[in-house]
């Protein structure tokens, strides 16, 4: 079990529904279609990856990240730091 | 005839694989995989699409804009303007 | 006391610094320097932003709402969710 | 004279402003306030920085960039370049 687990048919349309706009996306390019508007379409399809993740963080922090503080110890100190470093890459990505 | 369209194979071949790599995080969901390793892979992405969209922007300006201002008059001003919102918008995603 | 209390005097230089780039970037506009070269100032100072905000990020995490996760309670879960609307910010900043 | 000179005083007003922003986050951390809301203003001296950016480098398109397209040759493609290595800087900070 995940901290996501309980809203994965959630995630998986929203996956599923970012493949469709990159392949999208790759149609565009092949039909050759103003720079722009596929600019426009790949700002929309990160967009669409930031709100997955920032949902993700927030159940694994809500999730994983509590039950291992509310247990204390070693562990919980590094669930805390691995989860600073994965928000590190997410605000620098 | 657009900017990247010399360069299109190129970037028809980064979108297949960005179009894997989605798919593949849609599995890693389906098979409940720890978060921050599926956060991590949503960052590559995120990573990735970022690097065509300069690219695309780059060609963008070194031919579509580049051609606009070349010729002068009104249009030009409209494309400079045009790449500037593009710009904004991905620097915003 | 907060989280990064115990490391106030560190903040409160890396603060400072970025005070001294500012004022930087307001004399290179000041005395007309190249475009480019303010940009690449402007962006200096982003990333060092960037990185207090994820060290009061992580401080707090660490501290706050570890605290208020081994506490238990309501209390716990409107941290969680407050530290996941900063994130969101910071992301989206 | 510089693709933003004839909008200096705009700009130096707002590097005052966030030079007093700036200053007021320090203050912030002087006085231990809660993190979250020392947070919050940081993602506001972002966000303004970030307006700064995008508007210094819409005018460098629309000037210097500009007037190296129209006059052609070698220089032009060397500004293009440029541009978008700065665009890059941007993007990823």
């Amino acid at each position: 079990m995940r901290g996501y687990t309980h809203d994965k048919d959630r995630y998986l349309k929203r996956m599923r529904r970012i493949e469709g706009q990159v392949r999208g996306i790759a149609r565009m390019i092949e039909e050759d279609e103003y720079c722009i508007d596929v600019l426009t379409q790949v700002s929309a399809v990160t967009k669409a990856l930031q709100a997955v993740s920032l949902g993700l963080l927030d159940e694994h922090l809500q999730h994983c990240v509590a039950e291992a503080l509310a247990d204390g110890g070693e562990d919980a100190e590094a669930k805390v730091k691995e989860a600073s470093e994965a928000i590190a890459r997410l605000v620098r990505s």
